[in-house]
């Protein structure tokens, strides 16, 4: 039996997933199931407890990218495979997230913004993609996909990894020793790094003033891996101009935050990427098939690695 | 003799152009100059009378891709070949200016920034680039490039041109008659036509009411193109939810005029697609070699057609 909670969309799920997976019974909490007779879960941030007595469990497949919940958890024990989603169409999203953020910059959107409300008709400099140095945190299949594309469409792309990455167009800087320097050269800085206790904290004030004067940050990784008051002093000081958030260190982010009404953030609610249900459940249901035929699933969680 | 008249970068284009073609001395307005011995002129909209006395003219070279202002003096002969730039770096630059609009639409960038006003933690649907679909009013080598990047990045592209133009993931809409046809299916307008007779006026309030309920203009044609009034009747009825403008029917947009203002209009100051000075002066000098081995330039312009 296969037992599904989904904070959103948990009807489409169990649909699909009993379309794609019919020798499976699909049941979505809080229908009361016999616990012990779960063979596979496939959650996004379940309720505290709900993995209790789940013996059976053969793996735990999560409807996102960002493991870091429930690898914290203490009612799954550390022998059950947990796979994540790899791609599941969100790459292709961050990307548009990231790009418009770029856009953004690079055009200097929001500068004609503020003249639009002084109605001041002044034509600005713009930099050409060429002259837009972009630095891409994460090189996984997200990551890679948006550095790789932002090279693709010309603009001057690096990209910082733990092992390093070979990518058409992409400059590679590895490891953490040469992350200054990519910072030194990132007029634009992408955070999509992988919730892992390495990079938690990762962007502390230090680092983030290593970014050029006037350079701007996109975080569409995870909140916690940036230092939030270091990046509205810099803001406030005017060393970074602009800041492009979908993550936060406490989500909802708490209504009282001055990041809400800085005049240099613009601020989304964890939405760059969002799991969509067909290519999700397609994935899971590739990934539980090789399980079963004793095959690695795509997407297999390496627990000490962080994802 | 070439004789320049840039309204801005004059210095650097003439710096440019003398060293691409060392065997022309290059002369900049207001140089007082033998107007009977000026062979080339290069220019963007220059003063009236400019041509008076040019008698030795061989060509008109524009900085820039639309001819429709130099089309219309009285001091230039109509034998005169005038001479247009084609790409010069614009197509990509215009790609990025579609693309945010595109963007800010699909993505729902305006209501995210309302939200964060009002300080609401808030996920909205969004529709995939697949199903977006946008119009491209224009093929020409900047709307091609468009129409055909968008394309590639996933969107459900449509092209309205004219006489047709097969484009790899573009479906081809021909002529006046197909127009409403392409305006029903498109949830984003784009239009990069050139300014003639013939597209003077064309998206009138009939053709615009043709968009589906909700949908958005983007225009960085010409100003002329777009009934300005019906335009804003369509966003106040709530019938088109949102316009990205970089030209308008009088420019410098007039200060009183109420787009400035207008809740669902994104303004910017005819700044989409600007001419850069080393792309440009290269396609001039080609051009200028092409003329002088009685070759064909390429961006010929052919006066009844308008471009």
């Amino acid at each position: 039996m296969l037992y599904l909670y989904a904070p959103q969309d948990m009807v489409r799920y169990q649909h699909a997933l009993q379309q794609a997976l019919p020798q499976h019974k699909v049941q979505c909490w809080p229908e009361e199931v016999a616990v012990g007779q779960v063979d596979y879960a496939v959650v996004w941030n379940p309720p505290a407890g709900f993995f209790n007595g789940m013996v059976n469990l053969q793996a735990v497949f999560v409807l996102g990218a960002g493991v870091d919940r429930i690898l914290k958890r203490d009612d799954l024990p550390s022998t059950v495979p947990i796979v994540r989603l790899t791609d599941a169409g969100m790459a292709q999203q961050m990307l548009e997230y990231v790009l418009y953020g770029v856009l953004h910059v690079q055009r200097q959107m929001g500068q004609y913004r503020r003249q639009q409300t002084l109605r001041q008709w002044q034509a600005l400099t713009a930099l050409s993609a060429g002259q837009t140095r972009i630095g891409v945190l994460g090189l996984g299949e997200i990551g890679g996909w948006v550095a790789q594309s932002l090279a693709a469409m010309g603009y001057a792309v690096a990209g910082w990894s733990r092992t390093g990455r070979q990518l058409p167009g992409v400059q590679d800087y590895i490891g953490e020793a040469a992350l200054p320097d990519l910072l030194a050269r990132s007029d634009i800085l992408v955070n999509l790094l992988p919730a892992t206790p390495q990079t938690r904290g990762l962007l502390n004030a230090y680092l983030l003033s290593r970014l050029p004067s006037g350079a701007a940050l996109i975080n569409a990784g995870r909140g916690e891996q940036v230092d939030e008051a270091a990046l509205l002093g810099l803001l406030d000081s005017g060393h970074l101009r602009f800041a492009m958030l979908d993550v936060f260190e406490v989500e909802p982010l708490e209504t009282v935050h001055p990041l809400w009404s800085h005049p240099s953030v613009l601020l989304t609610p964890h939405i760059a990427a969002m799991t969509q249900v067909q290519p999700a459940v397609a994935q899971i249901s590739a990934n539980l098939q090789a399980i079963k035929q004793g095959q690695l699933p795509h997407g297999l969680v390496e627990r000490e690695r962080g994802y």
